[in-house]
């Protein structure tokens, strides 16, 4: 049941995002104790102009 | 008020995507015994390479 | 893969909360012509005071 | 450590959305009393088929 | 339509947070040229034990 | 600014969650190759009346 939804800005590829989905389900399990099956990762880009840190978006940071 | 978030694969067209929201609007309505006029729906595409179960991504499984 | 994240504000009981989770599924998937043992549904209570609607909690609306 | 996820409707420009990133930032901070420099902001389009009101999509609203 | 989600610390009082609605709504309508009246703003608060910063808890920061 | 939002059903301790957000940051960061230090993640209980799949509450299944 464990649901992990992830947003960070673009750039990985698509080798990337499985492996970032296949590392962070087997943390979560080993960490938690519950199955890797029952963990859904859900992987989210968020454009750098759309993502603000201490009220400057990314792309002007 | 109520908010309902709603997240899936791609694949729907826009007339299924009216579907849903209606569907589940009124279904929610109904279970809940709240006003239809006030439930929000989105609907959001998660690409099949951005979205893992039990450390899979579906584009691999 | 489909998942339905519903806020809304408190008083519901657990009984309406499993009509709710009963029906929301039945609806999707029916709408979208996807089996309903892959829908995964949240309920997420958010306090009147903390839901604002034009500027203003609920609470004092 | 706020943060504060905005979904909205297509429109904005990269420069209205600096501007969203920065009054809200401050608006927070300032009705918060945290500091603005540990809030993140991130901004989402959500197209007008997929966001429904009242069991309508606003694109045919 | 505009949905901001506000996730933070727990420690702001009811007023506290009615004028984070308030401010947020405002700024947002603002910046964006968008109606007030349209806008929802939920805060949800996150205990410290369960809000990571770098792999520490802010509990233990 | 990766975002890593987790939503689990009751149980961990305050201790397995700092373990959880160590491990699942640790994870992210060696995945992608970015800085463990600029990663948020927040962990969310839901309770099992609340979580359903398939149409049934996870308190029911």
């Amino acid at each position: 049941m464990p649901l992990i939804q992830i947003s960070q800005t673009p750039g990985l590829t698509d080798e990337q995002k499985a492996a970032v989905i296949a590392e962070v389900t087997r943390a979560y399990a080993k960490a938690s104790g519950k199955s890797e099956s029952a963990v859904w990762v859900t992987v989210t880009d968020i454009p750098r102009e759309a993502w603000g840190v201490g009220g400057v978006p990314l792309s002007q940071g």
